[in-house]
């Protein structure tokens, strides 16, 4: 998904973007960076790769050689970012969180035009060389984002960092969420709020789509009106979301709660406890297990000393191990018992199948499967979304294929929990994994888990319903 | 604490070793190291420091290097090991679990003799060197290491690696646990039994107190039978060990549930939720909240994409920062709300008292702290207790500081729940902390959560009941 | 000076592109790059910072991911590079060796369309990319490379690998040399040709000034015809090459041997020994020597083991200390002793000064400084020439300022060794810096040694008769 | 050979200690350490490996963390050092430049006595803990050094430091040099005391065969009285001391000029030019071109940007690779031309025979090689001497056997330059090889050209006439 932070204040800034920007390490892992500007030495910048080192670490030794009142950082699931661009508008730094559908086709128009690009992301345009590129074409800032709201499909947020000021752009849609923070000496700017409160900001506003803002230490004005249209990702609250985190100004552990607790109350299995897969069913499962008092252990403990979330490792052998090595079962609490297991979602389920596979290796008696969204059945083309594969690679269209025999099917009914043929994929997505039992939430109940109007969220994965912007 | 893992098999030992290792990182945050034998170059062993990186991290480069059929691996809370010694009894790797509290004067011993020791750590002599000459002093190696029983005063358990079996010995009280794993191709030997499932072997035997056991990939054969009395650390399930371990056959995870339900048997405070500090309260609440049926929530989110546990910096400073940056607040489950948190001990409070401070801070109305055992009284004379300080910096010592204007008091009354001085002090305690409720466990319902005959643990910190052995 | 190496050859190249640009490291001190194509993975690049490594060692770790028949590297002494560019022409990656004097102007003119820069080299743009966007500008490479020979006022030779060949091209002018070693298997390219030798490569063809070829494993074809008019640096024979280097035809040691030849014909001091100061001087003594018949001898032997050359510190002190370190006097060598002391040219004489002032130190009798070039008067335009410094800095300058009080003086008098100007300032130079006599090369004798006409030679820096073409 | 520095001053010696033992890189390619120590934090140590970086690079780090108005340092050619050693005499730091024949021995009887051994230096005991052991059984230092003296068979230097002061002792035979520098802020110690120049010592006193001094910041006390009897090795001269360095008052530089020239004496072959093989040959090379005014040239030049001289690669592949790649020929100077070549020594003579064979392939005439000493023929068993291999890898070795089928003869007879078997044996070297001509030095000029009695050198690889000591 990726995500950045930007900070401009009476002070210097390296300190809280350098921590403001480690609190987005959830949402990506290939590439970081940092840029600041001081008026001595102008920009300074870094990127240093994620795929073998933590954040922290590798910026570590940076940080001296950086100073600056004003700085913008980014973890990046994708490109190498911020980039420092100079152009008629003047130099600045850029960090984008987008996904560019038509990218190929920008890329030869300007080619066309004998222009150069000097980035590439594996092979391919540097998405955020081509979107500064777009916004240089306008005659101001706010013209350059707007022609980057007609060019592209997609999604794209954006931060820049100026000699003067930060300026900060939703997605046209608000498919990404930016979130400002304030305190007496500045003025935070987010992708997840819960990077501000470590660092003394409150919750200022949340940006609206394709709203642009110019922010200085002294505050923020208004550059562009939000549109009224929304489409915000509801997998930000299921999965992608710190649990401290607020989108719209509605929180994401919360958010969490009310999905186990609709799950539990549409739910009567008996059961000697309930269990979160770390971490991405921790929350749900303490909503279930509280709604529906049965306890919550710990089957799994995952060994969190030395395996923190964000390691990806290239291979999928290497990945695998992870997976197995990060979760160390307990037998004394699995061997003939029943539980109850929560996690986010199902993508490919290949994981889950080695779990429950160890969970009966283990004794363990019933295993009963609790999923917080509906199932995934239309990959994403709005956001970089890393848990969203082609649809071949989907635990639905797997079991699709497997009954069908293949895919050309009317996935709609797919969708509709009422009809046989959800319960017929459900079944054998059931099977495929070796659970007792398994229930996915309904698209409604996830909707009022959330709390916004259903025409304000992006339910596109789970039934088709979302748009490129006109 | 430290703690070690050994491994045996047919086949190659490295990976095994490198994981197993890895999975006692909760136990020591200074020094790691491993050693491998294999005929053709013989021992091979690598140290590093973990004060500036992960175990995992440190070691990755070593293992292209190694390779052999048995190997040991120590993740040390002090001194540099394991040390390879040559000696009358042949080469040897050697690690160790140990505290000595009478290693100056077996120092001085040496010394008169013209000895010389190479090793230090942190000034003084390094323990697992001391261990090894007093073991080169015996006729062979179970003559040895009963050197080290009735030479030593402390604790000390000893893992071996010889050219031909990997020797173990555990601690002649017990105080530190000893467990063996088995499967089909060898023999595993740890500290934790946590370690075992991942790497498949299942626990096959206990090492009783005093006991010395020859390990090789064929089996277990005993050298030294085990001593009738036994003083384990009781704190090992309350705080110490990992989630998934067993020592004596007794879960950790599950005692934890056992303490917060019997903490919530002897509770009626009304609360909006139950949370545990993160990670060393987790277990604990989740027996609270499962017995009392007060949702478990998570006000504090750690941030474990990049905060792992077995981080330690050099000086207080970078750990109060570590400590406020890792656990992010959530307003959402605060602000408004009376809630009851549970942890394992309160040591000096500090971090606690700061937790609190925030709490107010983000607009709780109620802190009701209860801890999973007794106050901590009298300092560990036994273990390498990295949490057991001098009796000045205890929270019960300066609370009695306050009250008395001495420490020089009867501290056996401020043992007693019953007593007035108890509770003038733990009264004392939650004031000094700033919090509304403040219970300790009692120590009776904390030996039963553990299971164990109260003659066999050692709850000396709570009652001064322990003793060096004869 | 920087300088870059290509190779394209019917096996893979990466192997002597990591040696033959290592061979280039005597070129620069700043940044260092390579880039490989392969059809499987396309165009690999990874460029590093020589300011706290040696090439050798900081690019050890990318070869064994990189490979492929054709490749490029560059030694650079100021940007970043090689670049690879997506463009009209396709994707290519380039290097450069180039001094750009109006590239402001050029980037103003970009910047006015629109255009962005995504690269910068000190706060400045990369001279790179502004030769890529100016290629790109044209239809085809060779019109491409005809514009940045228009455009730009100073001097540039490229390297551009593209997915099926490498083209080179000679500075317009010829400043820097371009030159072709061939093989059975393939075609390498070199600033140095020294770099040949160990690779197998031989000297096939000295590129022409403003010639342009296509390079393919097969053979060269010319693009674009040679200019007649040449202005080859006469720096590079001096000081800049590597001593089995050659440039149209002339080998550098054989011209510094002729140098230090002349110096001795035109002498009749009486001296013990001659020296020649490390490593810029050695071969100028040797000549001298050879002539004279007066022993060589190392008064100042240099530690070569930990002291390569290449090592360029960013502050004026540790550049000092490392002046200092590398160089040990040898007193049985110095003390009471006459000697001759060859060095290439004196830039500022700091370094000369502190030197004289330590050979005193140990006792020397006297000090005769011989230096194989006119004094330097005016500051180089044409090649980004680290030894050239602003005038004011210069050694000649300052002896005019404090024997006129100005420097603004008819300086061509002081560029004639039979003026009085001259002979005023030699002497003011010989006092400055502590010797007992000095001596520089009379214009004629270096052109002579050299053995080019002189109106192929650029001697701009002793006698301001170059020009920017037209 | 390895090599050591000591420093003890009124002010911090880091920045001395770590210069003054950097400059004996030259002497070792293993291991390299400092010790420190200062009353605050006690003794400091590092220890790093040289096998892939070198001194300066890798101790960097750390000398932030070191201070201390005394320390030493090592460049180890074996074993891991400067050891801490706690003891009856105290604590102390030592180094030790040795050689221990009778180490398995002597470690055999310590593990008799139920000794232990920590340190191990590939899989054998280290020496400088067996030294260390040796010392602490006297009843002070003094008496335990002659423990050392008495017990190993070999050779022994030692710098130990200690609370108070620093301690030194040459060997018995005094066979590895010990050097005192002084100025008015304290005291250095070197073996090579070339190291003292640029740190402002002057050479005070060459300590003499087992004579043992304690050092402090003030001055140098004798604890024991030099020894009339000395061997100090012929080789430092000719190959293993830096050029200015000095040993018993006398240059190594001026030694290599004075062979060179003896060589020239007893030569009459017409070359076109005389060079000296980078870096060994170069000295002896410039005595034999002054004194028969040939002119010296550069044939081969030494790539020293990044070449510098103490890499020593694990693999022969990777040596024979540095050994090509180092060295890049000249054409303009080898083609068509006669040429005396110089070098110290010949070994195994396969480094040479390539040399010899790509002189060809660039076209050479002829190739007159002149040995700088008389042909090896006696391994040394007395330093820790790398290039003394086994007999049968010796060149002469090789030719013997080749000529005679069996080493089995008596080598006196190739020992002596007038009889038919030294002669059939060079003239066998020279065709082995591929040379014009090979002469080798007359060990009576060599001996002359030191300036030494003949007893008091050990010349025993030329003509076996020492002995270890009484």
């Amino acid at each position: 998904m990726s995500g950045f932070f930007g900070n401009i204040a009476k002070t210097d800034v390296v300190f809280p973007v350098f921590y403001g920007t480690d609190y987005h390490s959830h949402l990506g892992t290939k590439r970081a960076g940092m840029a600041f500007y001081n008026k001595k030495t102008g920009f300074q910048r870094a990127i240093h790769s994620l795929e073998d080192g933590y954040f922290r670490t590798k910026f570590e030794d940076d940080l001296k050689h950086f100073e600056g009142n004003s700085g913008v950082g980014v973890i990046s699931d994708t490109e190498a970012q911020p980039l420092v661009t100079n152009s008629h508008l003047g130099k600045f730094a850029i960090a984008t969180v987008s996904k560019i559908v038509n990218a190929e086709e920008l890329e030869k128009e300007f080619l066309d035009g004998h222009r150069t690009f000097s980035e590439t992301s594996q092979g391919s345009v540097n998405p955020t060389e081509l979107i500064a590129m777009l916004i240089a074409e306008g005659h101001d800032f706010v013209s350059g984002i707007e022609n980057v709201f007609s060019k592209i499909k997609g999604s794209c947020s954006i931060l820049i960092l100026t000699e003067n000021e930060i300026i900060a752009a939703r997605d046209k849609l608000g498919r990404t969420p930016v979130v400002i923070g304030k305190n007496g000496n500045g003025i935070a700017v987010a992708s997840e709020s819960c990077s501000f409160a470590n660092l003394d900001y409150e919750i200022d506003k949340y940006i609206g789509p394709g709203e642009i803002v110019r922010i200085t230490a002294d505050g923020v004005v208004q550059l562009r009106a939000p549109e009224k249209e929304m489409q915000v990702c509801a997998f930000l609250w299921v999965y992608y979301g710190y649990p401290p985190s607020y989108y719209e100004g509605i929180n994401v552990d919360e958010v969490r709660y009310r999905c186990g607790a609709a799950l539990a109350n549409n739910d009567d299995v008996e059961a000697d406890f309930v269990a979160g897969i770390p971490d991405s069913g921790v929350g749900h499962a303490m909503g279930y297990s509280n709604e529906r008092q049965i306890p919550l252990t710990r089957p799994y403990a995952k060994y969190t000393p030395t395996w923190p979330r964000s390691f990806m490792p290239q291979t999928q052998d290497k990945r695998d191990l992870v997976a197995k090595m990060k979760l160390i079962p307990n037998p004394a609490l699995i061997k003939n018992k029943s539980g109850v297991f929560l996690d986010d979602s199902i993508v490919r389920g290949t994981q889950l199948k080695d779990n429950t596979r160890d969970l009966h290796a283990e004794g363990i008696k019933e295993v009963h499967m609790r999923i917080a969204c509906p199932p995934l059945t239309y990959p994403c083309e709005f956001l970089n979304f890393s848990r969203s594969r082609k649809s071949i690679e989907l635990a639905t269209h797997t079991a699709i294929n497997q009954l069908k025999g293949t895919e050309e099917v009317d996935l709609k009914k797919y969708s509709d929990p009422e009809s046989e043929e959800y319960k017929e994929m459900v079944e054998r997505i059931r099977k495929n994994l070796g659970l007792t039992s398994l229930k996915f939430q309904k698209l409604n109940d996830l909707v009022n888990a959330i709390g916004l109007p259903k025409e304000k969220l992006c339910t596109h994965c789970w039934d088709k319903s979302s748009h490129f912007k006109k």
